[in-house]
């Protein structure tokens, strides 16, 4: 591999004011790593994956997530994990930004 | 699935006076989500993973890890990614605890 180095997510996030921004940190078929970015106000429509595994980490700001029907409110540091097939979605109910880490196993085919 | 609930990644952290503490907080075939808990001192020796993809996320503290050879210093909210194959390992360099969410895809056989 090329020389290893240490990730700060904030610094790979990617702000659209049309919608979720999205980025990739590390992907293989195994694992993608990736950052949803939400302005605030913008939201990731509930969506559910078959065969894959999704975990949401909080890296900045807070936001509602639904999750199998139940709406929890997360913030920086909280973990969700969306077991495949189950429907999952993303509202920034904040007044600021919300920075999500977004881990799926396996990647997306692409 | 049971009611979701959100995961503070701390609540879950087991740690252990004679060698690093290791609990899981999600497991499929598909990814494992754990924790890797160090008091001072405590190390996780080099080792790879064939065939899987490892996501090594701080959570608190810090620590020297190890990853292809080569020596990173990482504190919390720092992110590092050891893709298969690749050797890696973690020592608790610092004087407080390390707790480090350490992901991976696929799960190690049962």
């Amino acid at each position: 591999m090329t020389h290893p180095t240490i990730i700060r997510p904030a610094d790979h996030a990617v702000y659209s004011p049309a919608k979720m921004g999205k980025s990739t940190i590390f992907a293989s078929p195994r694992l993608l790593v990736g950052l949803n970015a939400f302005e605030p106000g913008q939201q990731h429509a509930l969506h559910a994956h078959a065969g894959q595994d999704k975990v949401y980490h909080v890296i900045e700001g807070e936001g509602l997530f639904l999750l199998d029907g139940h709406e929890l409110a997360m913030q920086a540091g909280d973990l969700l994990v969306a077991p495949e097939g189950v429907a999952h979605g993303v509202r920034n109910s904040g007044s600021g930004r919300l920075l999500v880490l977004a881990i799926l196993a396996p990647a997306p085919h692409r």
